[in-house]
């Protein structure tokens, strides 16, 4: 199978993740495709309208979006645990991605901001990232018990792949300061080899 | 159970058209949340530190979130169909799924993009905006067969909705033109009672 595929993407490292914990990485081939928010991609268009990645693309020609529908269908390929069965270990399991996801989708909105010249951008906007960003770390702060206890699945992937974004682009912001539980969390989530193999390396 | 509701987000009508599908719709308290992408929302951010809506509150105290994860519960809760199991019909409903929501993310950036003043505006996103919505608009002209094929699922209640949105927000596109087979499914979709029950209302 392909993956349209970045170093970068944090969403694209949530698949590479979790294809690493299966066992299944050596089955998808990547294709190195940008996909900037301002610049539609055109080869990406055909596989994907939205011009976003991750895509899959299986050996028949189905077309697999977006990283959670990609992550499920690797975990059923692989008979894994990174979704839970239906119950409660499953809607936290989902909740804690839907953080994740939530979390890097206000961290690029606020980065593709704080990017603009100073007379585009929008301070209320930059603002409320602020805030989010803030509130979102003091509840994982405070769900580490409930992190640790859980087995490994695809809410453990995700707010780790957001946690290393934050690093990543925003080391500015020294979120390991007042949020000591959790920068534990993460130092032993990124020793894992899924995270070590899918390191972002800066360009 | 109580839901942080909003009559005009798209994203809570998702949840209340599977609420109505599922036949749960009198089991949910809604709560109206305002929550503007500018301005965090502090009860919301107690239960939701991203300040996104829909957010559900249970019985027992458990907040889930977000779209996806609140209607795969209330379908498992009510032993419904919107998410069939784990094969193809399954990546298909949730890639249809993927397809609306990315939709919706755009078409509501757009929307905040174009409401800005003329000197904050980013061109390039807007044009970008305009590109993936004709590209989904033309992918979903040529799977219309797909849709009425596929038993109602998930991914008919989010195109059904995105497509509402797209009428609410951006009467100006005529997105009609062009695409009759679309233009007819959604007339069919939205003559549902659960699409009925659930329409916008501007202001």
């Amino acid at each position: 199978m392909k993956l349209h595929w970045s170093p970068r993407s944090p969403f694209v490292r949530k698949v590479m993740v979790a294809a690493q914990e299966l066992g299944l990485a050596d089955r998808i081939t990547t294709i190195r495709t940008v996909a900037a928010m301002n610049t539609p991609n055109a080869a990406l268009l055909e596989d994907n309208p939205l011009s976003k990645i991750p895509t899959l693309v299986l050996e028949d020609g189905t077309v697999l979006y977006d990283s959670l529908t990609i992550c499920e269908y690797l975990d059923h390929l692989a008979g894994g645990r990174l979704f839970p069965a239906a119950g409660a270990a499953r809607w936290q399991a989902l909740t804690w991605q839907s953080l994740g996801n939530g979390f890097l989708d206000a961290l690029i909105l606020w980065r593709n901001e704080r990017e603009k010249p100073v007379e585009r951008q929008t301070q209320a906007w930059m603002d409320a990232f602020a805030v989010k960003t803030g509130k979102t770390l003091d509840r994982l702060e405070s769900e580490t018990s409930a992190l640790d206890a859980a087995p490994f699945n695809i809410g453990h992937v995700t707010l780790g792949c957001a946690l290393s974004y934050l690093d990543f682009r925003f080391a500015d912001l020294d979120w390991r300061a007042g949020h000591p539980k959790l920068a534990a969390w993460h130092a032993a989530i990124r020793a894992r080899p899924s995270f070590q193999a899918t390191e972002a390396v800066d360009g």
